[in-house]
């Protein structure tokens, strides 16, 4: 995957200047010094300060354009109203990157946005690109070379990179991940990305020989579909782990359909994600818990753990955990339990889990781990122990690892207690093998482990475009719409009056539907404007005038335009298929089961627009209307196969109309197998340009 | 709450005899012996062995009956073929307490379970009460005494109690406590709990004035309403909180209705635990994250949280956090705000979550803490912080422990990081201030607190028993029972023939609903055994010989009654009320979306019964069906009231008829307010004995 040339300086820049370099140990300006001279940087490091002076046994060049080459990355701290003018000399001095740490631009108001505006012009004029403001910077700690301004020690050499959008995580998780014992490949703070974004480091991350898994901290992503485009590229070689922050803030806009009120900011994260082949991690720790495991572990089959363990109890607590994450107790084969028989006393469970006993002696660690590994229905393996009484962790831990290391399936290893196992666990750290304290977070690393897996077929999958030619159409033409991209609507006349109602009536076919026409009135039902099966004119024609009063004393104010009619369909099941344009990410599909109490029940899935095959068919499997199409007791199975159909084409049309907001059919009516589905209700809500 | 006094001896025992004490230090028996005398225990020690000798300074006796006094309490580590003996001579010996650490019982299958029947035996002839066997033993820091075997250091002295069925995951816990920084009051381990129980221990660990919270390890309960009753009694003072593990055992069983499919172990435990008001963990790292809340924390009134920070990342993602845990950002005042404003420089954002900014001094935390805990629209203040880039961790910890303690409020503290935290750390824990490195767990902890508060009313509550006389029925007579506890049924007559049924239609008035009568077939419609809505007599006529034909050719080995016939309701919503017999708890109600797809839309609640009227109106208001009871657009409000009296008197009738293994109405059908609901389709499992 190519990277952006102008972005190459802050990946592996001849020479860095500190602009703000300060030789008053209380400065950041003296810690970024510092961090870049011990840091081992193996470029050109100069210092400017208006000040001058020497600082680490090197002059402080009073001007950027007294600084001599190589040099090609500029790291400012200065204050914000001076940023401009140096950025100004550095763009005169030719280097055109520079990662900005100064805070004081948009973050803190009107004024500071105001500075930031002014540095992007300089920015703009002179081709530099810049990271930050208000950033805490970039290091790498295999090139190597530390930007940061952090108080040392800086994080261990390691294989998980880090990109975050908040400077505070950065300097928490270098000093967790020490004592969590993992080092980082890379750390990229990006402030408040006035320039350089999360989706333009991600390709010139992973190109990183050392980075084997990039995490992310997210507050949100800027160019929603562009993100996706990327990341799907990235996750083909590397996995991608995110945080997405900042639910709480996702406000409630005004809505006009069901999809509007239920689909929401998170959900489209969650859609895009899915469709980028990024896993979605719940909280700071699983996120390094499961980059950990992504990038040790080889990647796994299926979903078929087996559990070693030398007591009851964590055994137990073990398969709580798996099950509880959707994983399966792996069934043992008869030559597998044969081979555990002969190596453990006759008191051991030799099902899974396997309880080895207390007795368990480091080696039938080993050999029981070999043994399970080989069965081909195990796709992975959770070890978890208390300190054994009568060894220490340390040796258990000693005699296992070899066995993982040749093993072509996953091991995880959770080891219960803290003291007693400091020898155990700095063994396995040692030797890049995931452990735990608990079975509970073990269990997680391994289902990391298999939705990645699932995760790439995602990433790699293509959305279906069923209609060839997409014609701009009037919205207004509802019905026309749907029916140019394929997908059936029931036929409906607007009758003026009850002579006219009577008369599409009869021309249609009795029975009918009568439906008030009114753009001011939403939910129709819900005022009493609809008639079901009217079967004869009498009842079409006092029809029509109950629906006309009904609707007029519910909404006296709004426009009414007449009675749909509508002929009749035959029953079927009842579901809604829905689609909202994404601020981030475009149009975003929902469907579920329909009616009028989609947001009570909230069955319902979503997806991002257009749908691929896979995402269609886990929108269908993961709600109680979609796995009821293939039938249920006395219902009957439905046309699955058409709505899967009418989905393709309802999400081709939202992704290529960016300008309807809400395109919602409830009810979608699908009919018995090979009959197809019908779309008797639309609504559209379009923006107002 | 009074304690069993034969239990007295294992918490206060005047004197210890450690049968199998031993004085090679390789084995189990001299790691007992030496706990013992290390833990300071200031009663009597003494020491058997059959080959005597001295250990620690002491004789070893042959024999128990050489033992002088004072000695109420063995703890026993021998063979498990000589236990029954050794405990006979402690009976002999007139010591009536024992704690069997030895293993080889039940758990190694049938030749223990014999020894273990044996020593049951030996204990019930001379009145002896057995904590175990194989257990790891009991100890209390604060008594002190410590009869485990473990391999030291044992705990510091602390005030969570631990009480576990597992021995190695109190090992494990022991450890784990000790790197986290927290104490324990009392550990338990109880094994194969041959006589005592979990439920036996709860009112003696709680009786101890040291401990302040009980945290349970349960693989089930042995006897579910005793428990219940005892940890009700319990949590009124001190809080529970219980993992309990074993949900992946918990096989399925033939069942015959949609309440026997869906109700299960795990619903009925977690009915169960709120019934006692205990909380319930879902792993073990978050019971002892909320223990020590619980155990430090004054009670939290409400769910609104104010969060301070140092920065805008770990803001957002405490309030992220707190969202997802069902507790609110609280709005400040306007005093509140201007006093903020007083204290922080002008960037800083006085509106919750308030970020300080990077520059806050400790006195700046410190007093920003007294202002936010002086808003009466907070309930409880979560602290997030990485470390200061100018100040160190410690001291923010050490500025804000006193405004902490002298608050009414809870505190919880995330400082994020490891290495640069651990100064802050110590002073929090040392000020049992409860500390954590990320939000969500803080924010975990604060939802116990608020969890806590919830369960003392569940446990305060009282159950509704509505029905006066509950003379017992014969269970054949469904209608007769129902009716006898005032729940109506809608009144159907078994129809032999189609003249009968045409009969039965004329005398109820039409329309009427036929359904096929045969104990065979479970699922009425499923077999186009239903049907409703007929208008005539010829309509009767023929839908008797239909319904009829249908059943047989679905079903042709089923005995086919006849066809009941049924007037039809008016129409309601249709909801499904139903009752399990769980093994341990006994009956369990469900509630939630009638008809034919509850297994497939599971909007289910359930509650133990009998109900109390706060658990009955938790199960309305946590589904779709329930809240819909109330309206929803043009749904008219349903007789709410009417479920609610029904639930009870159902609840009632299932607790005092326990050999009806499943109750269900399906559909109660809910009629508008002040019209009541009718009971329209009754299945009854019975027990056949």
């Amino acid at each position: 995957m190519p990277i952006e040339h102008s972005l190459i300086p802050f990946f592996n820049p001849q020479g860095v200047v500190v602009i703000g370099a300060s030789n008053d140990p209380s400065k950041l300006g003296y810690g970024l010094a510092n961090n870049l001279v011990r840091s081992n940087y193996q470029g050109a490091v100069h210092f400017v300060n208006i000040k001058g002076g020497e600082l680490l046994g090197q002059p402080i060049y009073t001007n950027v354009l007294e600084v001599p080459n190589p040099v090609d990355l500029a790291a400012v701290l200065i204050p914000a109203p001076y940023v401009a003018d140096a950025l100004r000399q550095c763009g005169q001095r030719g280097i055109q990157a520079a990662i900005i740490g100064s805070g004081g631009f948009r973050e803190v108001g009107a004024e500071g946005a105001e500075l930031e505006e002014a540095i992007m012009e300089v920015a703009s004029q002179y081709h530099i690109r810049l990271i930050g403001p208000n950033c805490i910077g970039l290091l790498d700690t295999h090139l190597p070379i530390d930007t940061t301004f952090l108080p040392p020690p800086g994080p261990t050499p390691g294989d998980v990179a880090f990109i975050s959008h908040s400077g505070a995580i950065c300097a928490a998780v270098i000093d967790w991940a020490r004592g969590q014992g993992y080092g980082l490949s890379r750390l990229l703070s990006l402030g408040n990305q006035a320039d350089v974004n999360e989706t333009d480091t991600l390709a010139p991350v992973a190109a990183d020989p050392y980075t084997r898994v990039l995490a992310l901290y997210l507050e949100g992503v800027n160019d929603g579909r562009r993100f996706i485009d990327q990341a799907r590229q990235v996750v083909h070689d590397k996995p991608i782990i995110a945080l997405k922050v900042g639910r709480f803030k996702s406000g409630q806009r005004a809505v006009a359909s069901h999809t509007g009120a239920l689909a929401g900011q998170e959900s489209a994260y969650s859609a895009a994600f899915r469709r980028a082949g990024v896993l979605r991690a719940e909280t700071s720790e699983e996120m390094f818990d499961q980059a950990r495991a992504l990038a040790w572990c080889p990647p796994t089959r299926g979903r078929r753990v087996a559990v070693l363990t030398n007591a009851g109890g964590p055994g137990v607590t073990a398969a709580d955990a798996l099950e509880s994450l959707g994983l399966e107790l792996a069934e043992f084969s008869g030559e597998t339990r044969a081979a555990l028989a002969g190596i453990l006393p006759p008191a051991a469970s030799l099902h899974n889990p396997v309880d080895m006993l207390a007795s368990a002696t480091p080696d039938q660690f080993a050999e029981s781990l070999r043994i399970v590994l080989a069965d081909s229905g195990v796709d992975s393996v959770m070890i978890i122990f208390p300190t054994p009484p009568l060894f220490t962790a340390g040796s258990v831990a000693k005699a296992i690892i070899p066995v993982i290391h040749s093993a072509e399936k996953p091991v995880v290893v959770a080891v219960m207690g803290e003291r007693l196992i400091q020898e155990a666990v700095e063994h396995l750290r040692a030797a890049h093998v995931p452990e735990y304290r608990f079975a509970e977070r073990a269990a997680a690393a391994l289902a990391a482990l298999v939705e990645r897996a699932e995760l790439l077929e995602y990433a790699q999958a293509e959305p279906v475009m069923p209609v060839q030619s997409s014609e701009a159409l009037k919205t207004s033409e509802i019905s026309a719409l749907l029916e140019a991209y394929g997908i059936p609507v029931a036929k409906m006349e607007l009758a003026k009056s009850s002579d006219e109602a009577v008369a599409f009536a009869r021309q249609m076919g009795l029975p009918v539907a009568l439906k008030v026409a009114s753009p001011g009135i939403s939910h129709k039902s819900d005022v009493g404007g609809v008639l079901l099966n009217l079967g004869d004119e009498a009842a079409v024609r006092t029809g029509y005038a109950e629906i006309l009063q009904r609707a007029q004393s519910a909404h006296p104010q709004a426009e009414i335009q007449g009675v749909y009619v509508q002929r009749m369909i035959p029953s079927g099941q009842e579901v809604i298929a829905g689609a909202v344009q994404d601020p981030q990410f475009g149009a975003q599909m929902m469907f579920g089961s329909g009616g009028t109490e989609v947001e009570g029940l909230k069955d319902i899935a979503f997806g991002l627009a257009p749908l691929t095959k896979l995402e269609a068919e886990r929108m269908l499997e993961s709600t109680w209307a979609g796995r009821k199409l293939k039938g249920f007791r006395n219902l009957p199975a439905a046309d699955r196969d058409a709505v899967l159909d009418i989905l393709f084409r309802l999400a081709q049309l939202a992704a290529e109309h960016p300008s309807l907001e809400e395109i919602e059919i409830n009810p979608l009516l699908v009919l018995p197998v090979g009959q197809g589905a019908v779309a008797v209700d639309v609504r559209i809500q379009a923006k107002h340009e």
